[in-house]
């Protein structure tokens, strides 16, 4: 199939108070429906593309599926005709015991680009499962920290052409690149990246730097725990529940990276300063 | 109580390889349970304060509510202690009628700071019912639209501290701010500008002017749709799908508004060129 990563579309551009017609191209959104077993877990409005680890990703860092083991196939389905399902918006995962999913896990609910936490059934379940990554000794330098937004943007090809796009990369902690997703949804794309983790069995990422092009929500960051994901790399600020979690589960957060400065908000004995 | 709109803490600030702790603030993030006579509805993360309008913006632009007469009392509950419940983390709107919410409204789930659409039970009802606006005969100057990033950044003093929060400010037609709402959370913004329009009997917003700090989801475009928000502008881009519900429903959609240029991706006819 083409790339829907973009659509095309013809724009009035008003430059000084004059305008003309202009070619433009706009980040994609649609909706993704996530099956487990043929039963709907989730629905995503997403970027269309890496469809698979996004699914994927999504059932880990949600709790739905507890390992890519799990897994026997992922596949798409168009059995549902209308407006929004094309033949690409709707995935299935059947897991090898094949076992319905717990009512409390199905989600039925429709999760905008920009949400990564929908679905759980409480105040109370806010914040899930995950084991502490403070004995993760890795270390990274900070001025390798520096060269990661620069470092994320070269990758970010789709970035240029729409200006609408969050990305996630994967680095290590020697700045080498292993995985860069982007997505209309900030929590797609770091769900694309850990899908991929899955699905090439580098879970967990321990030892591993998540950069990510805006800011650090909560459910960012507990998709990085759940992950293993022991530093967190971010342009943009933290919120409050993001730094608390990052204390709580021994994660490094570091913010508002730009030019030659840096904010360390958790976890500063990874971070080796010259 | 204290404003906890920001979080105070002690970070380390790295600057040129040299690090100093640095008292900054952050954006607080706390989750609020919505509830409708006293079923649960939502849980959503956002900025703590305008709790009431968000809750009623809420209800309104995802059809859990069909107006705002519909309520009788607004209230924060304290009656279910936990780590994420504190006293003004759930909110309840009780209505005329106490009617039970239908079941395929309740949402039972948790969004996220940056989740506006979350709840709805499949792929076929994310789009939901809203009349066109295109009978909407108001039009706007070009260099009115120039101006308004700059007077919503003038009016985001919390913007400036923390660097983390969305803003929605709605104008009138010749650039009057009428309401100013930021947030965590976009979508959170949007609601809790529309809810203070519920509350302040201005609902439908005919000949109002949406201006939003960052891009346009679809979410948003959709939101505004419902409050009868006929002109959307943006800091950003919007989505493909954004345009195409803008087109559908006779809006118009300003994007990438900076210094004396924009994008007009909908509704031009709304848009003076001198």
């Amino acid at each position: 199939m083409p790339s829907r990563v973009v659509a095309r579309r013809t724009v009035l551009r008003v430059e000084g108070g004059r305008a003309r017609p202009r070619s433009d191209q706009l980040a994609a959104e649609e909706p993704l429906e996530i099956r487990v077993n043929g039963d709907a877990v989730s629905v995503t409005m997403r970027t269309p593309g890496d469809d698979f680890d996004l699914a994927l990703g999504f059932c880990l860092t949600e709790g739905i599926l507890a390992s890519p083991d799990e897994v026997a196939t992922i596949r798409y389905c168009s059995d549902q005709p209308g407006p929004y399902t094309g033949e690409f918006n709707v995935v299935d995962i059947a897991t090898r015991s094949a076992t319905p999913v717990a009512a409390e896990l199905r989600r039925n609910v429709y999760t905008s680009s920009s949400c990564g936490l929908c679905g759980t059934a409480s105040i109370e379940a806010v914040r899930k499962r995950a084991e502490s990554v403070a004995g993760d000794a890795v270390q990274v330098q900070g001025a390798t920290l520096l060269t990661l937004p620069e470092r994320l943007r070269e990758a970010q090809r789709v970035f240029e052409r729409t200006g609408g796009l969050h990305a996630a990369g994967l680095f290590t902690a020697t700045a080498d690149l292993r995985c860069l997703r982007e997505d209309v949804g900030r929590h797609n794309a770091v769900d694309k990246v850990i899908g991929w983790a899955a699905a090439n069995g580098a879970l967990p990422l321990s030892g591993h730097v998540l950069m990510v092009s805006g800011r650090v929500a909560f459910e960012i960051a507990q998709k990085a725990l759940i992950a293993r994901i022991p530093i967190i790399a971010a342009v943009s600020a933290p919120s409050s529940l993001a730094v608390e979690l990052a204390d709580e589960a021994g994660m490094t957060l570091a913010g508002f990276i730009r030019g030659s400065s840096l904010n360390l908000y958790a976890g500063e004995r990874r971070v080796l300063l010259s």
